[in-house]
C-alpha cells in the first residue's frame, strides 16, 4: 500500500522485529515508509542472529538492544532513544511473547512455575516495565500511543496455546491499568491489538500452529489478517487519527471474534460428520 | 488536522449531517478534505432546514434525499449515488437515531409500542435496509467499509437513555450479522463506532444529557472524544489500513468504557459524600 | 434430579411450554416439584395442539392463554394469575422465539421487513410488554426473579440463525434496560440465560441444526447443556439463592463460549484438513 | 436464609476463612448447613489468628494449613483433605488474594516488580497450583466445581485497585484455560465470581474502599451483594443445579457491570455538579 506521511515527524521505537515474517519488522517498514524515525531494539540474545541489522540498516534506525525484563535495560533504552531521535517518544511498539513451556512440551496441566514466571515477564510483564520507565523519564510525547500485540486466547481457550493465554490476559489487563493513568496524566492513549494466527516465527512455535491457522482463515469472514495489513492497522493507531481511542483490546482479525460459525466452516465440519 | 489523501479516489455516501454540530458534517468534511467524492444523504424531513444544502455546495457534494426506512428512496439513492459518483461505493456512514419515546418524554416502563417500532425502524433497521439494498444492487466495492455510530447504552444502561439503549443493540448485532455476510461474499467490512457522549442535536435531545457529558468528561481518561475526532477515526475506518477490521464494535471514548471509576470521578463523588 | 423444595410458597409464570421437548416444559416441571405453584401460558395458536393440557393436569397448574404481543392480553394473564395463584408473582421465564423469515426461506441478506417486525415483536419486544405490564399492575413481589431464553447468537454470528440473532442482542438489552429500572424501584432482578442449542422444537427449526448442534457439543469441554439441565439452572436462578444476580447474560452452555478451539474441534477439523 | 440441603453428602475444601467478615468463612458455614462436609484451610500466616479454630468447631471441619503458593503444601492438602473427608472432592472455593505494592503504597506507576510476583503468585497462579495438583492426584471428583473469588477490575480500570486488577485478569484466565482442560478430561467446572465490594477485611485493605463500596451501592440497581448473598450464590454454584455452567466469570453484584449511570448515582452527580 501507497504511504501518506502518516507519521511525518514522529519518534517511536520498535520491540520485536526477529526477521521478516515479524510483525514487527513489518511495522518499523511501514512507520519509516510514513514518515517515522525509529529505533530498533529486542534482547541481546535475539538479536545475535543478525537480521536485525539488515532492517537497520535499510531503515536508517539504529538498534539498541535491550532485554525488556531488565529495568536498567529499558532505562538506557528509552534515555538513549531520545538521544539518538531528538525528542520524546511519539509510539511505541511492544510485540514480545515467549513460553518456555510452550517450548519445551510442557501441557497446560503440568506447567512448570519457573518457566510460567518467565512466559508472563517477558510476554506481559515486560508491558509495565517499559511504561512505568517511560512514564518515569515522561519519555513519551502527550498524545503518544503505545501498542502491544495480543491474541484473542486472552479471551476464549485455545487448545494448545497454553500458558501463553494466561501471559495476554495480563497483557490486556496492563494496557487498560496503566493507560488510564498515562491517559489522565499525559494523554497517552495505551492498546492492545488482537491480531489473527500470523505466520511468524514466533507464531509458527505454538503447538498445531498451522491447523490453527487454516480455520480461522475459514471462520474469518474476510480471511486471516496478515502481517503486513496488521502493520498498516498499527500505523493507523499510531496516527493522530486515533487520539481518543483508549484502554481497547482492538480485534484485527477479519471478523473471526465475532463469528460463532461461518457458513464455510459449517461446510468443511459438515464433510467430515458425514463421513462418520 | 492535516488531511493526508486517505481517501484519494473513493466514493462514499454521508447519511445524517443535519447540522455543523452532527458528526456525519463532519465525516463529510474530512472525506472530501481526504480525497473523496461523496453523496450526503438525509431524511427529507431533515433537509427542510435546508442547511444541508451549505454543505452540499461547499464540498461539491450532491444531496439525494433519503427516508433510510423506505427500500424504495434506500433504492434509489445507491442507483443515483452510483451515477453521480461514476462507479461502485467505497465507504457508507450510517448516522441515524431518533426515538419518539424519548422525544415525547415517555418514560423506558410506559413505552409506547408504535414509538419503539419507529425507534427500532429508524435506528436500527434502516442500516439493515440500507446494507441489503446495497448488495442487491452490488453497490458496494470489493473491500468497501461501512459503519454505523453507536453508543455504550448498547452495554450498560445509562438512565434516560430509554429505548435508544435497545435501538443501538439491535443496530450493533446487525452490523455483525450482515458483516458476516457481505465480509465472506464481497470482502466488504461493517463496523460500528461507540462514540462518546457528543454535543450534537441529537444527542442534546437526550434527558439529562448535560450532565452525561460532564460525567463522562471526568470518567474517560482522555476526556470525551469530539465529533471531529470521531471523524477523524471515521475517516481511518474508511481508508486501506483497517481492511481487516469487521464486524466490531469499536469504543472511541477516551477510555470510559473500561474505566470503572477514575481518580477524577473519585474525587467528585467524595466531596459530595463528605456533604452528606 | 432430586428436588429441594427450592421454590417453595413461590408463584410463577411460566411462558412457552409448547411440548415436552421444550424447555419451558422442563422448567414448568421442575418449578412445581421444587415446591412453587405456576400458571402456564402460550399463544392461543401454540395452545391448539392441545399438548399444554396435559402439563396443565399433571402439574396442577391452569392455562392462560395469551399472545405475548398484545397489552391486553397480557394485562389479563397478569390479573388472572395473580388471582388464581393468590398472591403476587415471584418468578417469570420468558421462553418464546419465533423468526416468519427463518420459516419462510428468506435469508439474512433477503430479509421481509414485515417478517422481522414479526420476529423483534415475538422474540424481544414481548419481553418487554410482559415487564412493562407487570410492573403497571405492580405483578412481581419484591425480590422477584424474571429469565428470558437467550443464544449466543447475539454475541456472534452463526450462519443460519438469522434475523433471530438480532432478535436474542434485543432481547438481552431489553433485559438490562428493564433490569435496571426493575431493580431499582422493587428490587427485581432479569436476567437472560443463554443455553445450548437444544433440540427443541423450536431449535430444530433453524437450518442447519442438526450440524450445529453436533458442532457445539465438541466445542464444547462440558458437551452441549440439556433442557433438561437448564431447567435447573433456571429454578436456580428463581430461587433466593441468587439474589443479587441481575442484568447479566448467564451463559448456561458447558464452556462454549470461552472456547475457541478444543482439542476434540481440533481433531475433527484435523481429519477433514488431512482428506483434502 | 433456611438451608435446603443442596450439598448434602459433598465433600469441600475452603480456601481463604480469615474471620467472620469473610467470604470463604461464610461459604463454610453455608456449605456445612446445606450438608456438606469441609476441609478448612488458609496460609499458616493467616492462620496464626486462630480465628479459624473457632469456625473449625463450630462446624466440625478440619483445619489444614497450607500455603497457596507451594505445590508441597497444595499436594498434603489434597492428600489428607481425601482422608479426612473420605472420598473425592466435589468442590473448592479459592477465596485469596493479596498485594504487597497496595500494602506498600506503590502507585502503579511505581510498583515493586517482586511484589507484583508475589501478587500475581497468591493471588492467581496459585489457583493455577491447586488445580494443577488436584488434577495430578485426580483429587476432584467427576462433576466437581471449583470457584474462584474476582472483581470487575480485571475488566475495567478502578483507580486504586492497582496490580490486584492484573491478578484478577489472570486468576479469570486461569479459571477459562483450565476449566476448558477439567472440564474435557473429567467434567470437573470452574468459574469464577466477581463479587460486589465487601467489607471484609482483604477489601478494606484497598485504597479508598469506603468510598468504593458508596459508588457501588448506589451505582448497583439492586445494591452491592453481601457476604451472606454471595455464600448463597457460592452454594449453588457448587451443587448439582449449575452443572454445565463452567469457564464463565459470573457477576454477582446488583447489577453493577451492567449499569452505565443509574438514576441515583445522576442525582448524586448533579448535587455535585451543581455546586461547581
Amino acid at each position: 500500500m501507497q504511504s501518506h506521511s502518516l507519521l511525518k515527524g514522529k519518534r517511536g521505537i520498535v520491540f520485536g522485529a526477529l526477521n521478516d515474517r515479524s510483525i514487527a519488522w513489518k511495522v518499523a517498514e511501514k512507520a519509516v515508509a510514513e514518515g517515522a524515525q525509529i529505533v530498533l531494539t529486542n534482547a541481546p540474545v535475539a538479536i545475535r542472529s543478525g537480521e536485525i541489522y539488515q532492517l537497520s540498516e535499510a531503515l536508517n534506525a539504529p538498534v539498541i538492544p535491550a532485554d525488556a525484563t531488565s529495568i536498567k535495560d529499558l532505562e538506557q533504552l528509552f534515555t538513549e532513544a531520545q538521544e539518538k531521535l531528538g525528542g520524546k517518544i511519539d509510539f511505541v511498539l511492544h510485540s514480545i511473547g515467549m513460553s518456555p513451556n510452550v517450548r519445551k512440551g510442557r501441557t497446560y496441566d503440568d506447567l512448570d512455575y519457573k518457566f510460567l514466571d518467565k512466559t508472563l515477564d517477558v510476554s506481559a510483564i515486560s508491558f509495565h516495565k517499559m511504561l512505568q520507565v517511560a512514564m518515569k523519564q515522561d519519555a513519551i510525547a502527550e498524545g503518544g500511543s503505545v501498542l502491544a500485540l495480543s491474541y484473542i486466547a486472552a479471551q476464549r481457550t485455545f487448545a494448545g496455546y497454553n500458558d501463553m493465554a494466561d501471559a495476554k490476559s495480563l497483557l490486556e489487563s496492563i494496557a487498560r491499568s496503566f493507560g488510564c493513568l498515562y491517559g489522565s496524566k499525559k494523554g497517552v492513549r495505551i492498546n492492545t491489538i488482537s491480531q489473527s494466527p500470523t505466520m511468524t516465527t514466533a507464531g509458527s512455535g505454538v503447538g498445531g500452529f498451522n491447523l490453527f491457522y487454516e480455520v480461522a482463515e475459514k471462520m474469518s469472514p474476510l480471511g486471516n489478517a496478515s502481517a503486513d495489513e496488521c502493520a498498516d492497522y498499527c500505523v493507523m493507531m499510531f496516527s493522530d487519527y486515533t487520539k481518543k481511542v483508549t484502554m481497547q483490546n482492538l480485534f484485527h482479525d477479519g471478523g473471526f471474534s465475532t463469528t460463532g460459525m461461518s457458513a464455510e466452516a459449517i461446510e468443511m465440519f459438515s464433510q467430515n460428520c458425514n463421513k462418520e
